[in-house]
């Protein structure tokens, strides 16, 4: 399970062990081809390019062709597993390949690399004892408004955190109804660009971000995190 | 934020970019100094450790002193915050210091580095979607049956992925009451000596997990993780 870097030329922000494992496999699980090829050639692997065997995974069928993959090469060679960006396994397709993995009695090595979820937790100051990472919310309206209140109850109550993203163009849309269905008091933070240049990490009360322009988070990659 | 190596000499899980944030640093908010001197020595700290400072969060009370350190330290130069072993603010006192610097505008920049929730997640092949991390279950065993069952439940109903720790000793009574409550076929993945040599990431069903030998995991830091 190799990492590869969030924002992509930032190779930096993969450790050394991560890049010793992923220049010593040449079959490689991945989400999307194009960017796991640049990511490989980034980091100055051995091997050339064109002698590197890429399995994509189905964006609609993430089964599709898999287990005849798995079954023809997973023990006879070692395979990497690569995510678009960050962790593989987490809000990605990857979970698939450990699984069958796991049923097949075959070693999984989870490799150390940039997480989004977890930086925006790091990032947030709130409880990291106990959280959630509910992926997306709801779109609809006044499901996503149930669900931000009972989020918001369950901080005041248990004091967990909570962490969501979002797709980036909704991000604003987002933004707008959280600030207009929790109370003035309940701290969000929202982390921006994470591991960028222009990375930023803020938490505010609701009632300062209703003072913000939203435009600022506009088509950016974000996370959001509720708690205390 | 600077993650350190969760198995202490493996200084080459920690990415360049985090390393030479460290080495831009002359003043650290730690977990336990002992270990965080080590960390910054073994990362080849350019300032003689002599002439670093450091201080150390109260393991009883992490608020003693923290307050009149920042207001005096935050706005004259960058402050590191190291855990004693991983990310710092994730289940361990550095979320205070964040929450402080939130609250007096004093930015926060999250660093790449290994998580054991992370990395046991990773390995699992269950549904990293949606997941929960409850840090320790209860230890009462009427009320650690009951949390068990209800994440069994939880598990089947939404198929979120529950991850949770237990202080190493502990590790062999907490698999034999997890056995011994939950479904047959329900399926728990431990992760052991995450990152070491000696690593082991394992997905069975409750049924298989009978079978074993609990002694394997005695002592051994472990993170659990039932799902799907």
């Amino acid at each position: 399970m190799i990492p590869c870097p969030i924002v992509e030329e930032h190779i930096d922000t993969i450790p050394e062990s991560t890049l010793k494992a992923l220049h010593a496999l040449n079959h490689f699980i991945v989400e999307r081809a194009k960017t796991a090829r640049r990511f490989i050639k980034r980091s100055d692997h051995p091997t050339p390019l064109q002698e590197i065997d890429i399995f994509e995974l189905n964006k609609h069928d993430p089964w599709e062709g898999l287990n005849e993959y798995l079954s023809k090469n997973a023990r006879i060679q070692d395979i990497g597993v690569i995510s678009e960006a960050g962790c593989p396994g987490i809000a990605d397709p990857g979970s698939r390949v450990v699984s069958w993995a796991q049923e097949h009695n075959v070693p999984v090595i989870p490799l150390v690399g940039p997480s989004s979820i977890l930086l925006a937790l790091m990032g947030s100051g709130f409880n990291g004892q106990q959280f959630t990472f509910h992926g997306y919310l709801p779109h609809d309206k006044g499901k996503l408004v149930k669900k931000l209140r009972w989020i918001e109850l369950d901080v005041q109550k248990n004091g967990s955190t909570h962490i969501f993203i979002e797709t980036p163009y909704r991000n604003k849309s987002l933004l707008t109804t959280t600030c207009s269905c929790l109370r003035p008091g309940t701290l969000l933070s929202i982390s921006i660009d994470l591991t960028g240049t222009d990375q930023e990490v803020k938490t505010l009360p609701i009632k300062q971000w209703i003072k913000k322009d939203a435009a600022f988070l506009h088509k950016r990659p974000a996370v959001f995190c509720i708690g205390r």
